[in-house]
């Protein structure tokens, strides 16, 4: 699923960030001069890659000056080889930055298992360094060189006041969300406080309802940079980075591999808000309502059923409505609230649903489930998309 | 994959078992009749369907008197109606057996939150009743009748010493273990001493091991009969129970939809039995490495990956084999130890692997996976299978 979009701002339109990519047919580098605070989210999986290890320990200072990606090779489960070329190419970039290695992040993404080939990264290095810049072309252009088996770049960005608020990210393959490698660089200019709280905060209602706590990829990866010192609205910008976030999350599903539409599920009535993270959660990552999705097949027993083992309190009696539409940027994760077109499937227990009105409606490009438990207050929402013959066919080819 | 077998054994070679069942385009219907001793294991689902919990209710006391079972409709999410309903099935098989309807179980499986056609019911409870015996078809018109996706009759059985144990199971759809409605019966007219206790022990290494704790089905139902009085050595009939259940389970798990091969998936080395059996959960659960097998792709990374976020405490340096082999149902879940070709892929770490042999050994009907964690004396085993176009194919129009 392609989405089309043009971002508001780019990640160039943030002051004080330069940069720049390349991708070849070997796999792709970016760099990124970002001088400024920095936060950052890691993978929770064991086996956490080289760069992942080495690039927690360079932020634990809260200061950055460049990062340095590279698309191909995950230098993962690659032992103290991968760590120390994780370090060289930290090492390459602060040698170009005249700073210390310390102050640089370093992601990889791609094949586990494989080390580095040092002496191409060193090339082009070389090649991308002097085309750093801060016009549009080098924000696509980093956008670009990160990106694996992803069908399109990512990139959103917004103004809030006199600031900008702009990420890139990469990453497909969420209807597994085990595997896919997520990477995510928000830059903004602002004056960002208590910056570790709040990017924990935004990512856990973000990046984290498209990926299964604790199934996460070795290298996934989501940092937030402040470059400079702006003064804004606290809450308007906290409203502009969830929604930075939130789109940026979006577009990562809709690359899911193979995917034809984006499922969003809004459960409320939860006895918590993390009880009703947990419905929404099971029900986007069932296998069985995403083919049923993708065959626009109105079996709402699959999602009884994944309700039903979910673990989470409900009472017997669910409401259960349908919702369609196209997609739009500024509706992801239910950002704001268009009045669409509904129909009810179950109302407290009882099938009020007809057949033919909810096959129309699976038939968009979105489809919303609002969820109603009945038990309380908590709501949350997950996203997720449909399970096609092209997963399928793209995952059992993956190496080959 | 259709495995082809012959049971040494069928459940109508159990003394007090008499059975038929008839199987029409509505869906089917099977009957038992076996006076004894019962224990029952049933789903964790939340939204347990009606006849689940009109049979634990009834099998509470120990002691049953026959069986009831229709496919095509699964009669759950169905409310006040619908246990009204399995009670009267229940009542329409106690009439006949001149018994009462607390000492009958009830089974259903097929689409969820459709109410009962209870005419129907009783129309082919006439036409199935009469034909009750103990011949090896009226086994095999009972296995057909419960049948819903699956591609083939499940029956297994074996002699101890003078006595049979013997099972019928249903189900498909194994590589989403959420939905698959899984029924099995096993009868036996040995003296089964802590039927209870000896039934939960069996399950959670058989069944168990094909469905992930919790995503259970809403009608999964697996119940232990013993009909006869028959002295026999104890550890001898335990492992004829295992080894009963482990095949019925792999045939459950072969009838995958869509599935082309199964994976076994051995740990060792870990911490616990309980880590262990994680472990191997998580890999063989794993959707990339799901299609990687379907595939043949060497891409052992996604093992790594999937151990990783298994949660379960190991060693950095992970050793990992492979081996392939025809399927044979006396090495279910590895019951013997037949010596067979495998290759090591990573040693202590270490990538040691020949792509090409890997891949031969992948295009065997049965692949297994020796992960070896190095932290204990742990070790489990987990059954899967791969995920192949038809998968989607099947779910994406199961109602439709």
């Amino acid at each position: 699923m392609k989405l089309s979009y043009t971002s508001p701002k780019l990640i160039t339109d943030v002051e004080g960030v330069e940069c720049s990519g390349l991708k070849t047919e070997k796999g792709g580098l970016g760099i990124v001069k970002c001088r400024g605070k920095v936060a950052g989210v890691f993978t929770k999986n064991k086996f956490r890659a080289a760069p992942v290890i080495v690039t927690e320990e360079n932020i634990a200072n809260g200061f950055l000056e460049g990062i340095i990606v590279n698309s191909g090779n995950a230098n993962a489960y690659t032992g103290k080889e991968g760590i120390k070329n994780a370090v060289k190419m930290a090492e390459m970039l602060a040698e170009k930055l005249e700073c210390s290695p310390k102050d640089v992040a370093v992601s990889s993404t791609g094949i586990i298992g494989v080390q580095l080939d040092m002496e191409w990264i060193g090339e082009m290095v070389e090649k991308v360094y002097p085309k750093l810049g801060n016009y549009d072309q080098c924000s696509w252009e980093f956008a670009k060189s990160i990106t694996t088996t992803d069908a399109f770049t990512k990139q959103w960005g917004l103004g809030v006041d006199d600031a900008v608020v702009a990420g890139v990210a990469k990453g497909a393959g969420m209807i597994a969300p085990n595997m896919a490698t997520m990477l995510a660089y928000i830059f903004t200019d602002a004056n960002v406080k208590r910056i570790d709280e709040l990017l924990k905060k935004t990512v856990s209602k973000t990046f984290n309802s498209i990926t299964v706590d604790g199934d996460t990829s070795t290298n996934d990866t989501v940092l937030l940079i402040s470059t400079g010192s702006k003064e804004v609205n606290e809450s308007k910008f906290e409203r502009a980075l969830r929604c930075v976030c939130s789109v940026l999350a979006e577009m990562i599903v809709a690359d899911g591999e193979g995917a034809t539409k984006l499922m969003r599920v809004f459960v409320r009535g939860a006895e918590s808000d993390n009880d009703a993270y947990i419905a929404a959660k099971t029900v986007a990552s069932s296998t069985l309502v995403k083919t049923a999705l993708f065959g626009c097949d109105a079996n709402w027993g699959r999602i009884i059923a994944a309700l039903g083992y979910s673990g989470v309190n409900m009472d017997d009696r669910i409401t259960i409505e349908v919702a369609g539409c196209e997609w739009r940027a500024d509706e992801a994760f239910g950002l704001s609230k268009r009045l669409r077109k509904s129909t009810k499937i179950l109302d407290k227990g009882r099938y009020v649903g007809n057949r033919e009105n909810i096959m129309k409606i699976m038939k968009n490009d979105v489809v919303e489930f609002y969820i109603d438990l009945g038990v309380g207050n908590g709501k949350s929402c997950a996203v997720g998309c449909d399970l096609s013959y092209s997963y399928v066919e793209l995952n059992s080819k993956y190496t080959t």
